[in-house]
């Protein structure tokens, strides 16, 4: 019998299918292989990014030149601009408003390399770290409201560069779906006076049969409402509703554990297209301290389809006990 | 200057490259071509399916046989059941039910075809017809309350099988998405007497940007907050919640209208991988008649990737009014 399981912060249902469970060799997946050996992201081709806004690298280089490990550039292409007022005005009927934001790309490593399970957890520490530097920075634009980290791994995930590269977009609304999130845990702890992620995280790690790792500070599981095969959401045990909160300790655990999972899916279902996706507390509004961030890792194996788009509900074929059970003992 | 757009029914806002705009030519489709000759779901063949539940066929021949045009059946590997309990019990802190619902398959044509254009428009008048008869019987069974009726065009769209088919999934709740679109349709209406969707159409008609083709009983259009590149809606001009109140006037320039739209998008952009989905009002719950029923057609040409899972938010690089000039006058 199919099951349909509710998210217990946001009013989402899934079907996840136990009868006919599939397993990692059920998915026909394509091995994501490097083509490339030298690209427009790699040193010694600074000038053909827009100027840097941040970077690490040794003492003594100059910025927009080699000697970076990890480097920040505005999107050559960006979705969103920084020259633009943030005033909604109508256009006949409809409302609209300049396409304000900033866009841009976290260069992961300066060797040509298309992923992160073959970097070590050093150089993931300092992406982690240029991720918390770009979320303060830009939270400084009083008029963005969100930011949205995230990573495309893979052709089907949406990646056009072969680089390891992850984005980020900054926005001036509030997007529903992060409304919904947000109000959820809100009233949660208005009701309980806890956190309903912590109390998450505390549930799963006595049930355990969705635990895929748990380490001092962070756990990684499957989630009860998984909309995808094998999703996994890495999470601070402690509560922090702000992952530009984390310490110098945190982003090394965090570190160690990420890696720890990529080189788990590389191996169990064959270095599959993922999104990385940071679900974080808004910005520039008032008291978020009830939510508490993850990071989502989101393998796409299924194809989001016409039920999907209509409904916005997910037919998951593989239970997130199954997949935690391969994941962690993989 | 790229631009947010919000939908005029829902919170959703989708950014609009308004500058780099993607025209047809831009986008890499490998165009869909067929592979098979003969599938499970061809006629003489009608073991392999559950025993149907609706078929159109040549008077003096026998269930489960040739001898029909429209043939509908229970998925072979349904993703809800209809022999489970409403009940919504509780697993540790989270909520669950039985995967109850009803899973069936649409097939549009005894020819091993794949797709709608290559039909007539008397056979897509049928296919209507059976979406409708199912529509009416499916909500006889109180215990659904929504009714998503779709079709995947293309592997990259969803479809696992070649030969035409659309698919029919009942559910015992309103997708979170449908109670945005139905509050918001309804608080229109609370406020102005008249319907929202009457009023952007009547807009339409007089912007005439957006137009892809006017009819007597329905129009195409390309929306204003348009999420996909050459997105279109395809909506009955005169009120209408329920499309399973469409009259055999209705549905024969509907289907003209369809296989029309099917035809622009093949030449245009080759054939792409496309979602069909139908947006319908909910089914078993007190007085829905504020809705408008429209189908969205949904060519999959760009990719859902980590800002579109994280945000729920979308980056359309063709402007509306490209789409619909680029339609119209194809």
């Amino acid at each position: 019998m199919p099951e349909w399981r509710k998210d217990p912060v946001v009013d989402r249902w899934v079907v996840i299918s136990t009868e006919r469970s599939k397993r990692p060799s059920n998915f026909k997946v394509t091995e994501e292989r490097i083509k490339g050996q030298v690209c427009s992201l790699c040193p010694g081709r600074e000038h053909e990014t827009p100027p840097e806004v941040l970077s690490f690298r040794e003492q003594g280089t100059r910025r927009d030149n080699p000697g970076w490990w990890v480097r920040v550039v505005p999107n050559k292409f960006p979705a969103v601009s920084a020259e633009a007022a943030p005033e909604v005005y109508n256009k006949g009927i409809y409302a609209a408003m300049d396409g304000l934001g900033a866009h841009e790309v976290v260069i992961e490593s300066p060797d040509h390399v298309d992923n992160l399970d073959v970097e070590d957890d050093r150089q993931i520490e300092e992406i982690l770290w240029a991720w918390r530097d770009r979320l303060l920075s830009l939270r400084q634009d009083k008029r963005m409201k969100y930011i949205q980290i995230f990573k495309n791994f893979g052709e089907t995930a949406g990646a056009s560069l072969e680089h390891t590269h992850s984005q980020i977009v900054a926005i001036p609304m509030v997007p529903h779906d992060i409304t919904l999130e947000m109000e959820g845990a809100k009233k949660y702890t208005e009701n309980t006076g806890r956190c309903i992620f912590c109390d998450m995280i505390a549930s799963e790690i006595q049930q355990r049969e969705r635990m895929i790792m748990q380490r001092e500070r962070f756990v990684t599981l499957a989630p009860f409402a998984s909309r995808f095969p094998f999703e996994t959401w890495v999470m601070p045990v402690k509560h922090q509703h702000d992952f530009a909160g984390i310490t110098k300790e945190e982003a090394v655990e965090l570190s160690s554990m990420l890696r720890c999972l990529l080189v788990k899916m590389a191996l169990l279902l064959h270095k599959p297209p993922y999104n990385m996706v940071l679900h974080n507390s808004t910005v520039n509004l008032p008291d978020t301290s009830y939510y508490h961030w993850r990071l989502e890792v989101l393998p796409r194996l299924t194809v989001i389809a016409g039920f999907e788009l209509g409904t916005g509900l997910y037919i998951n074929p593989t239970p997130p006990e199954l997949a935690a059970k391969c994941l962690s003992e993989c």
